[in-house]
């Protein structure tokens, strides 16, 4: 069950040893495989576990999939029903994690007591505030490591023809990310991303919230981009960086951006509006950036939504990735 | 967010009043909703819980699905990605829970000690040992009480047009119901069914086995219907009126039976072979029932398998539903 290899990685921070890849689990899945993996990462510190649906054809590009507050790589591989048409088209999926986990002996203080802060709840972006600046450096992951740590465990993969996706904080993070990176992700789409989170409310302060486990919904729960850049960056104006909205303005992407959102997505109406679809589409029509942004109505923010519509988001990056 | 209403039901005890029915959640999916209800059972004593995916059309013909061990309503409905050909082909999906759930003051002795006796272990019989014949009347619930509570909570339901499946213990459930009320359901089918329970091993005997919380896996596990007769019925040769293998010789149903088995499932090879599929293929063809018994290379236990396969079922249902 081990697939143990080793190869140098060039990450932001420089040259760094990808250690052993572990294969922990392997389900056959629509003619594909779902495989389970787990490694000791150089960006985090911690052991990071990852997903990936291995299409019934050699050298798949491939579609990230980044997960939204509370979740794990889990949710997606077990709700989103993606695999069914990820096989047709013969496209690979990668789902990693949404923040390290660090062990019983290391957990930072305050680290599990909200759902929207610390784990669970890395907002991929580079902690430069201590003591999550340790550990909390999901951008890298994502963008650095991850892929290359597909690549070691999946050589069927095509890892450098990739596109990415994600709901809720998943979603700020694959249009943040795509917007970053034109030139790395062929397309960019999101499921009820937090687009402006700079403008977001503070929500609860941490340690003030319900307890963890309640808080840990299927659906996730309060979209604090604020708390989270003070929290990582140490202040909301360095979590421009990090916000659709802003980054657009500095350099839209060549081609279209897919949105879908549920028209009765709790976390969109009234004073809670925690995604801001509608800012993304002004800053957008600022900048000429073209931007499929589709309400559906009746729908919610929940994995029944995604299931719901993941194959027009897999038909969209398939069409990009040929 | 009730559903209130009462009405008489008659179940094989006699006349008993359907409490009101609570809606739980409703959840927009394919262009259906995926609604979660609960009620107080009168034929388990306890609250039960159930979901329906009811299709965007009226008098939906509706398809019951029975889980295995471990498992809730939830498993079929998060993870089995029915509803999407579901809605296409206008079928209802009906999903009870595995066993009563009983309130912690009231919990029998034994009753969560392991994965394949008392709770999430119903066996879809009536018990008649003390004490769980006061609860775990699971037979009477799936086939007398469950088709009025959801003609109460889903009037867009057609509960009369009805066919069964299930997976595992549930896929046994589907056998024996189905082969013992032909003229009740229009059609049969399971997942990796245990096929012939009076012979497969008693397995840990209770209170010797690993805590509920290690033993609550995604796929379930072990499956030992002898220990569950039992416990259940007092003897084995009780557990002869629900053996799929010794059903079907008493009288075969006029219809083909449609089972999907993992060629790679764990329970099904060896010395632990708990399923006995060829078992039901002799009995099958000793008294000419039809079967259409597929093996799938490759696949295991899971709920990756059954989302594989679930559209075939669905269509194997629809066109004996229609």
């Amino acid at each position: 069950m081990l697939t143990a290899r080793r190869l140098l990685t060039l990450t932001a921070t420089g040259a760094r040893a990808l250690s052993a890849v572990t294969k922990l689990s392997t389900n056959n899945c629509f003619g594909g495989q779902w495989r389970r993996f787990q490694f000791d990462s150089s960006t985090t510190g911690t052991p990071m576990v990852f997903s990936v649906f291995v299409p019934p054809v050699q050298k798949a590009p491939c579609l990230f999939y980044l997960s939204g507050l509370t979740c794990t790589d889990e949710n997606f591989v077990q709700k989103a029903g993606a695999a069914r048409r990820a096989a047709e088209l013969g496209i690979a999926l990668v789902a990693p994690d949404t923040s390290p986990r660090l062990p019983e002996d290391r957990r930072l203080p305050g680290e599990d007591d909200s759902y929207d802060f610390g784990s669970g709840a890395g907002f991929y972006v580079d902690a430069t505030n201590y003591p999550w600046s340790q550990y909390y450096n999901m951008y890298s992951f994502v963008t650095q490591e991850l892929p290359e740590a597909v690549m070691v465990a999946c050589p069927e993969v095509d890892v450098q023809t990739r596109s990415i996706t994600g709901h809720s904080m998943g979603g700020h993070g694959a249009l943040t990310i795509g917007l970053k990176q034109p030139a790395v992700w062929r397309s960019v789409s999101a499921f009820s991303p937090i687009c402006n989170p700079t403008k977001v409310p503070w929500g609860p302060r941490r340690r003030d919230t319900q307890p963890v486990r309640q808080a840990r919904s299927v659906t996730g729960s309060i979209h604090t981009g604020q708390k989270a850049f003070e929290g990582y960056l140490g202040s909301v104006d360095a979590g421009l960086e990090h916000d659709a909205c802003e980054l657009v303005k500095k350099g839209p992407r060549s081609d279209a951006i897919l949105v879908s959102q549920g028209a009765d997505d709790d976390f969109l109406v009234g004073d809670t509006n925690q995604l801001q679809p509608e800012a993304f589409r002004s800053a957008c029509d600022g900048v000429g950036q073209e931007l499929d942004l589709r309400y559906e109505a009746g729908y919610d923010h929940s994995y029944f939504f995604i299931q719901s519509f993941i194959d027009e988001h897999l038909d969209f990056h398939a069409s990009r990735l040929k």
